[in-house]
């Protein structure tokens, strides 16, 4: 059975360079933070976004405890700034919209925010550079959240933007990924 | 760039035995039934239909040319009576919605057949089986080929099947690709 997950993180990893510049949107828990920081190597630069101070902790922790390089930089504000944080073009991104697994479940993305990070991630892609974003409709805000993004991905010029939506259609409430590619 | 037809052919390749049976539902110019005929072996069996002559012929050709083994039978009949045909589990299907190409252009795939094809198939899976349909949604047809299929693999048993759509959301005319995976 196709695995979307790991389907999407091999997408990603072929745009991932070594020493390159990744964000990582929604940091939650970290885990995507620590396997961003192994893919740039210690050359590389970790930008990850989070608005709650429990997420940073815990994404501190996971980092210290695995020994990842000091290739990070944690960040407590919305990932719709990204451009206040990160002046350079970025190879990845990466976004798992939702609420923070094991934290405040009415905490969640918005989509206001969620499409202003987007379009800034987006903008801020070096050529080859790619964004996976990931969608729960789960849940009322992840369905809408979902739709608006179809529908701004939809409208991007094809000849600098692939956008690629991947879902299983049988299974309304499962996680679905779109793979942005810039050219 | 991501290659969605090479990305395919990776998906169902993993479910492709050797010495499998496996039917090719859109003949065509033969190139997905050497591909199968490779993939099955010489104890393997590739079913390929077409209602064209001229596809039949010119995958003999093909497959004569390339020196396949001979462990296929290419059938003179439309893909919705592959049941009159193929009596065993299938561990693999290709679908490639659309016409002929080089051929006659107002010979296409019809959404009454290709229903009935593609859920005929989906009953002939064996457990681990898969079907991969690349749906050309360029002429009106294919556009509601595409729609009713969605429709349809939507309403599949998710415990039974898992049915994964694969799309371009800022090319509306390129072809789109389902991967129908049996448990």
């Amino acid at each position: 059975m196709i695995d979307l997950l790991k389907t999407e993180k091999q997408f990603i990893s072929t745009h991932i360079k070594e020493g390159g510049t990744v964000v990582d949107f929604t940091m939650g828990n970290g885990h995507d933070t620590l396997w961003l920081s192994r893919a740039v190597g210690k050359d590389g630069k970790v930008y990850a976004f989070d608005i709650q101070q429990d997420a940073l902790d815990s994404t501190a922790r996971l980092l210290e405890s695995e020994g990842a390089d000091k290739n990070y930089t944690l960040i407590l504000d919305s990932h719709h700034n990204v451009k206040n944080y990160v002046k350079e073009p970025i190879c990845a991104g990466l976004f798992n919209l939702g609420y923070l697994p094991g934290g405040d479940k009415t905490i969640t993305t918005l989509h206001e925010t969620s499409l202003l990070a987007l379009s800034a991630g987006i903008e801020l892609l070096a050529p080859d550079g790619a964004i996976l974003c990931a969608v729960y409709p789960g849940h009322a805000e992840g369905t809408l959240e979902g739709e608006l993004i179809e529908e701004m991905l939809s409208g991007l010029d094809r000849r600098k933007i692939c956008a690629t939506k991947f879902k299983i259609v049988n299974s309304p409430t499962s996680p679905f990924f779109f793979l942005i590619e810039k050219k």
